[in-house]
Formats: structure tokens, sequence, C-alpha cells
């Protein structure tokens, strides 16, 4: 790939295009708001110049709603030789073009899945995509030379390429994105009128369950629009699972010995296929699942204080996979969790104990 | 408070001793199982041997179901001058105790919300309960001396003392914790079969909201059949949001503009309502809302890097909150995010840029 058209740039559009113009790609950056463009090429993510003529590779990156739009607009006028988006979800943008009679065979829907706290070119990265899963949705008649061109960009990114059917994906970001999203929420939308003393017993577990809950409503909205089916569908299972276990609780209330027995065992159902479900949850580095022990380490709120455990177990020459840092209620003393492989933790417990280190486990 | 009796030296009842006897407080250790009590003695939580007389203060931490039948024992045979139980539910124990007639004024239902992922006397520590919330729920009816005693002992476990009614105890456990962790197994319930391809794109977001989803379902069962009312009555709001939002999913289907709309706006109202409650969810510190700013730095999986970067955040001053290690999936360079106090992020961000960490916003 030797030149490439952006076009929409914000986060995602000038983070790809600042990975391509640092691997010495050619970019072309455009918006519909021409001052966003600018911004970008300022950014060192291309030129707001228009290309002579077709680029390699058009890269669509305008929001959900418009990308059927200016995906049509940018091939009918032949701008490049391949053409791909990077909407959320997958189905409904290629069912557009089909309506629209346009040939598919330059075109390929794609989704980066990398996290965006921020929007907007100056949130831009050319980092931002990498490692991360970058999944391609070509068909059997996509163009192996334009399939090679979205490979390309793949790589320029440093994401991982994985293909799947266009409608096979939006089912499974439905699955592991939205419909978790929706109940996050919906978790946390519980405490909105709880009183005061039942709140300050959150612990660590509803922390957890209710962090995406802080996300942006507009950009969610968005992203549930174009993705309704597959997510009701997620969330029907769910509720199917939510209606059993308020009536398998109703039943532990009875007076009728069998009834009580089998709430029980309808819920224990419910918990040990949460169980299941959650071992194959990837771990950070992709592997599944992710068997780390943990090592509890008790410390000060001082500067310095994690520092010196982190030195000290990289002397032990432990790697540490992950940190939670779970500070007590109302109290500045707190216990460091560290996440370490099975085989490292004995080494690393002993290792900071000789160095003065209260270890819990 | 001089002496003590432990009944039931599981993880909590161990924990509890071992802080006690820390103190100087002569703990007697009590198990249906006489080597638990003597495995619990060998650890240093006091001796297995009968007291002489009534002590200060009698605490059951037998299992839930137990709770009633140990308590009505061993307050009939007036073997201390107050009576806790530790159960995680209150209200229960109170009304089985009244209906057996007994008098209730030496007697306080408590609550310790303490993690345990690990269970009996071995996984015992004398400060697993420091800093963490202490339930007591007293009535107007117990004696004073009680209440006070009770406080002691939550003074020696350092940890923070919450008085409530019992079964407002209840209703707040089912809803910030028993509630939680039912939805987070069902969340993961639906990856039970999930295709291979789908589970791949995990992320951060569910892999937080499923952590919990881990635990051992035999300890969850026992808690959530101790209060079926309360978390039945919270689920049962939970399933009114999901029914509508299936419902204002399938709507954003229709060919009807109006309907459109309305969804839009009903799952708009769900994830702002998310935003509200979210924000309630006190820190770690107990602070509520905890407002930190995230600080990226892009490392190396290498041991060392991490107190390379604590290191130079303890140099600058900056004392880190939390820490987040957001490794890419298949691949080994990761995110470190650092969560500081928002005054203390823009001179973290220099430190660290200075010391020629790649920051990432």
């Amino acid at each position: 790939m030797r030149t490439a058209l952006v076009i929409g740039t914000g986060l995602i559009g000038t983070s790809a295009a600042l990975a391509l113009s640092q691997r010495g790609v050619a970019v072309h950056l455009a918006d519909r708001d021409p001052e966003q463009a600018r911004t970008a090429a300022a950014l060192g993510a291309g030129t707001d110049e228009t290309p002579d003529g077709p680029v390699d590779l058009a890269i669509v990156a305008a929001p959900p709603a418009h990308v059927a739009d200016v995906l049509a607009d940018t091939m009918r006028r032949g701008a490049a030789r391949g053409y791909i988006d990077v909407a959320s979800v997958k189905g409904g943008p290629r069912r557009e073009l089909q309506e629209r009679g346009l040939d598919l065979a330059s075109y390929i829907g794609t989704h980066p899945m990398s996290g965006r706290e921020r929007s907007g070119p100056l949130a831009a990265t050319g980092d931002l995509f990498e490692g991360r899963p970058w999944v391609l949705t070509p068909t059997r008649d996509t163009d192996t030379e334009v399939l090679n061109l979205a490979l390309e960009l793949v790589s320029h990114c440093r994401a991982v390429p994985v293909v799947m059917d266009a409608d096979a994906h939006d089912r499974a970001v439905a699955l592991v994105s939205h419909m978790p999203h929706l109940v996050s929420s919906m978790v946390a939308a519980r405490l909105e009128h709880a009183e005061e003393a039942a709140v300050r017993l959150c612990g660590q577990g509803i922390r957890d369950v209710t962090r995406i809950a802080a996300s942006d409503p507009r950009m969610w909205i968005e992203i549930l629009s174009a993705n309704p089916g597959p997510v009701a569908d997620v969330l029907d299972g769910v509720a199917a699972d939510l209606g059993e276990t308020v009536e398998s609780l109703r039943a532990l209330q009875s007076a009728d010995e069998a009834k009580r027995r089998g709430g029980a065992a309808r819920i224990a159902d419910v918990l040990r296929r949460g169980n299941v479900g959650r071992q194959r949850v990837p771990g950070k580095h992709g592997e599944a699942p992710a068997v780390y022990e943990t090592v509890g380490v008790l410390i000060s709120d001082q500067p310095g204080e994690l520092a010196r455990i982190f030195a000290d177990a990289g002397r032990a020459g432990v790697n540490i996979e992950d940190v939670r840092i779970d500070h007590a209620t109302g109290q500045q003393a707190g216990l460091v969790q560290l996440m370490v492989g099975p085989q490292a933790a004995p080494a690393l417990s002993t290792a900071l104990s000789e160095r003065g280190w209260s270890i819990r486990h």
C-alpha cells in the first residue's frame, strides 16, 4: 500500500491515518468538517489535500448512521482500489450497499476492537489498535487484492486480524460487548435511588460489574441502534435466566421442602453455568483461560510503596501479570493483589516476605 | 473486653480470634469439628479449652443454616455477657431467636463485609477486616454494654462500624452484593455455548462484568438461600428494565419512525440512570464518587518495567491510586493505566514523558 484516503478524521480514522503515515504510506484526509481534517493533518496523520487519482485503500470512518452513504459515494466516484469501513456493526452497511446495487468485490466491512473513552482527532494515537483484534468480514466474492490491502492496514496498525462473517460479527459483539454494557447499566441503575447507608456497603464486586456503566450514553445509543436485533436476542436469553431466578428465589421462601430444593437447584445451575462461561473469557494476552495466582501485599498509602514492591518483584525475576489495589474503605492502608503465573507465586511470596513485606494469602 | 468465645473456627471466626488474641484478649475457640478448633489454636487464635465461666463476648461464626441453633444454645447456657453472630444475613436469625422466646437484649446481629475467596482456619488472618465496613444491627432494646463490646471487637479488628436496621441491612446487601453477583453469573452464562470466534472478541468490559461469576456456587447458594425475598425484589427491578430494553431494541427495528424514536429514548434513559447509579459507587477509600484521572503508559512485558514506572512516579511525588494493566490480545506489549488525583495527572504525564515513557491519553 502506497496511498490511502481516510474519510472521517475522528478518533478511529485519525489513529489509523497516524499509523499508516508512520509506516510511510501517503495518507489523504477528508472530513465533513474540514477543520477536523486540518487538525488531523496538523497532528501528522497525512495531508488534507484531495488525492490526484485513485488511492490504494479508502478507509471510511464516518459515524455509523452515515457509513453507507459515504461508502456508496466514495465507491461511485472510484476513489480507490479497495474500500473498507470501521463501523462497530457489519451486517447493516453491507446490506445497504447491496440494495444500492454496488459491486461489493472491492469492499470489506471491518471493525477494530479498541477502547474509546474519548473521541475526536486530538485523542488519536498511532498505537490505538496495537495488539487488539481487528475483525475483517470478506465474502467469497471479495477481491483477494482488496483483502490483502485490508490485512496490510491491520498489520501497519499492529492489530490482530480476525476474519468473520458479517452477521456472525454482529451477533458476537452483541454477546461480548453490547449486552454486557446494557446489563452493567441496569445493575448501576438500581443504585440511582438507593439509600446512602446501602451504597456505603458497595465492595469490589459491584464496582467491577458497574465500571462500564459510566460510559457516554450518546455513543452507546448509536452503537445499539445499529445492532438492535442481535442485542435483543442475547438479552432475551438473560431475561429468561433472570425470570427463572426470581421464581427460584421465591420458591426458597416456600413452606414446601420440594419447592425449596427445586429453587436451590435452579439457582445453583445458573451459578454453575456462570462459572463455565467465565472460564471461557480470555485473559489479557488472549490465552484462554487466564490462570493467575494472587499474592496479596499490605501497603501504606505513600508514594513509592508500589515502586518498592515492583522493584523487589523484578529483582526476584517475577513478571507481574496484573495488579489490583484494594484500598480499605475509609482508611489509607491497602492491599495490593499481584497476579502472577502459578509457578511464580511461591517465589514472589518468599522474595517479598524476605524483604519485609507483609504477605496475605 | 478481656475474654471471648469464638464458636465456629472457619475463616471469619478464626480471623476475628486472631485479631482479638493479638490485642491481648483471652480467646476460647470451639467448633463442631474439634480438629478445626485445634487448628485455629495452633495458628495462635486462642485456646481450644472450654472457658471456666461466662466470657465477655461470644462470637457465633457458624454456617448460616446453623447460626440460630448455635446462638440459642449458647445464650441458654449463659456462656457470655454479650452475643453476636457474623452471618451475611441479619433479619432471619433475629426472628428465629425471637420465636424461641430468647431475651435479645444481650444479642446483636453483625456482618463484617470482607472478601472471602478462600475458607477455613488456614486462610484466616488477623487483618482480614482491616478498613472494611462491619455492620451492627442493634435495636432500641439492646444493652449498651453489649453494643460497646461489639464496637470493641470491631475496633480490635480495625474494621469500620456501620449501624443499620437488620432488615435494611438485608435489603442493602441484596442490592450491592447479591443481585450483582447473580447478574454477573447470568452474563457469563451466555458465554457457555458461544462460538470460539465470538469469545475471542471479549474485551476488558465483559472481563470486569463477569469477574465475580467465578465464585464458588456452594457458598453463594447458602448466602442467597438466607436472603431470597430482598434479592428477588431487587432482581424484579432489573427484570423490568431488561424487559423494557428488549422491547425498545425491537422498536428500533420498526418501520415507524415514532416507534424508533421512542425505543431510542427509553434505552437512553436506562443508560443515563446507569450513569447516575455508577456515580454513587464509592471509590476504594470509601469517598464518593471517586474522581481519578487516568494516565496511560505503554510498556513491554518485561520484569522491572512496572517497577521503573512506579519508581519514576514516586520520584515525581505522585501517589498512584489504582492501576489497570491492559495487555493487548495476543501480544506481550501492554498499556498500564495509572489512576491518580486530577491535580496529579499533568505532573505525572510530564514526569513520565521526561523519563522516556510513551504516554497515551
